[in-house]
């Protein structure tokens, strides 16, 4: 099946990490690359790479950089790996980069009395990448086409990392009929310039609306269903995804619409309470492209995310971590 | 009282209208100058004026058409007005141009057998906007502010023409503090370029949020009530208001906070079913500030406005029409 470019958007080549720049999409397919972990920290930080890249930047950052230490004894290669984690960690509060630096620096463990470490690593990063996380997200996406029913509308919100046309072919095989309405998702507009660039590449049927018609449009009976992606999720099912996926699963409930959510599910946190938001820079609502929306030094508030109970949730379409 | 440009945004001096370029600000205060009815319905096409704008515009275009028409007849200045009416009728769907229209055009024939046909005409229209709609916009703001707690926080949605600062000014009067939130309000972003920059100007305490963000500051306990204009409301207490306030109403029930409304009474329509909704150019939410937010030819829906249903109103704030 054809992935779209944001499905797998890290690719490690040799010694260079190749990162989808996605404030760059529509206008350009561009890649960064990055031959130093703080390189690829910064990528994170600045939102070049978001939600499933941030996953993958992990996993290959730990691998470039056991590329690049065929000099090093064994027992530096391991410290290196804790200082990649260490700066990961501390890089965005809501995604779970100590969960994910934390199994890699597992798999390290589990290898690093071999004598090939770096070549065992690398090899099993590249397994636990293929069959653990690419294999997982296509039956997850199976899975959710089996959900909507032929003829229906799909609302989304945010950008579930380019598994949402996997959805559509898995729908287009199934000979169902479906379309999605794609909230643009402000500030960061990752339903105009990611989710809708996305389907109507590959030929599906994607409409945009303001956020702020999520409710009208649930009124007048045109979503069938909810489906959205998952940036964090605790034990209880409680799950944090982009700022306005809470208020849409409200909307969702009182209009009785279901909704599903893609999540990869953890225990590590019992309930969503515990999940940390990040709030953004006031300048990422007050400016964009370079112009000002309200005068300079407005006062502003933008939590990056938001925490979706697991009441509200009609089925969560889970890969199991390991 | 200080008011807000916002306040009064079109101003008539001898025969030229002078109408705010709501869309220059924060940037700039600049006014279209206007000679000509029909650059008037260009203003209010475009959004250049808007919401109690758009009223005054209507009012006072027939005010400068009777100043241009001193060689006409009565019987020709009535004609005149009647083309004028008929062309601000066609020009949006959801204000009410006609029943504004319609009582201007009443004012007229009331004057119609006068002598003094013009004179008397502009004196009674502009009688009708001090008396009839500034003195009561000022009861109105203070009604409003009357229902507001001392440091209380209030949240709003788009932008209530300047009556907003007013409210706050009340408020200061009464030795009350209070806050306000304002939802940027995409896709013109009244929020971040009107609301947020007239009451930082008038020095009062505003933090803008997306408009995402509205579900997680109530869930956090950070708003005490919500007040939001209205564009067109029913004889059952029903309204329209920009797109997006619905769902605020609904997250408003939800959370037990108390919704108010400031609105101008109609008896026209018998409910909110009736109202058209105006559904704006897909570009509106395509592009900004020349920038592609999404790919071109992208399909949108971009309803600019919505209906709240009376009953979840917790109080409507009234000027009476005449």
């Amino acid at each position: 099946m054809k992935e779209s470019v944001l499905f797998w958007p890290v690719h490690l080549k040799g010694r260079t990490l190749y990162i989808l720049d996605e404030t760059k999409i529509p206008q350009r397919i561009v890649y960064l690359k990055v031959r130093h972990y703080h390189q690829a920290i910064d990528a994170v930080v600045t939102m070049k790479t978001r939600a499933f890249g941030q996953f993958l930047t992990v996993c290959y950052t730990f691998m470039l950089e056991m590329q690049k230490a065929d000099g090093l004894s064994a027992g530096a290669q391991m410290r290196l790996l804790e200082r990649v984690a260490a700066a990961f960690n501390r890089s965005r509060p809501t995604f779970p980069f100590e969960e994910v630096t934390g199994m890699v620096l597992g798999v390290a463990r589990k290898v690093s009395g071999s004598p090939m470490f770096r070549q065992d690593f690398i090899s099993a990063m590249n397994g636990f990448l293929e069959q653990g996380i690419r294999q997982k997200r296509y039956q997850r996406a199976q899975e959710a086409a089996a959900l909507i029913k032929d003829g229906a509308t799909v609302l989304t919100h945010c950008n579930v990392s380019g598994e949402l046309p996997l959805v559509a072919e898995f729908c287009r095989k199934a000979k169902k009929k479906v379309r999605f309405l794609a909230t643009e998702t402000r500030p960061y507009f990752q339903g105009s310039r990611l989710t809708a660039w996305e389907l109507k590449r590959e030929g599906f049927d994607v409409t945009l609306i303001p956020d702020n018609a999520a409710a009208k449009v649930m009124s007048d009976g045109d979503v069938d269903c909810v489906l959205v992606g998952s940036d964090r999720s605790a034990a209880n099912g409680d799950f944090a995804n982009k700022i306005g996926t809470y208020q849409i699963a409200l909307l969702a409930r009182h209009f009785g619409i279901p909704f599903y959510v893609l999540v990869q599910s953890s225990d590590k946190l019992s309930s969503g309470r515990e999940i940390p938001i990040e709030v953004r820079r006031d300048e990422e609502i007050l400016c964009f492209a370079g112009r000002n929306l309200a005068p300079e030094g407005t006062a502003a508030f933008y939590p990056g995310f938001d925490v979706v109970p697991h009441q509200w949730v009609t089925k969560h379409i889970a890969i199991h971590a390991r």
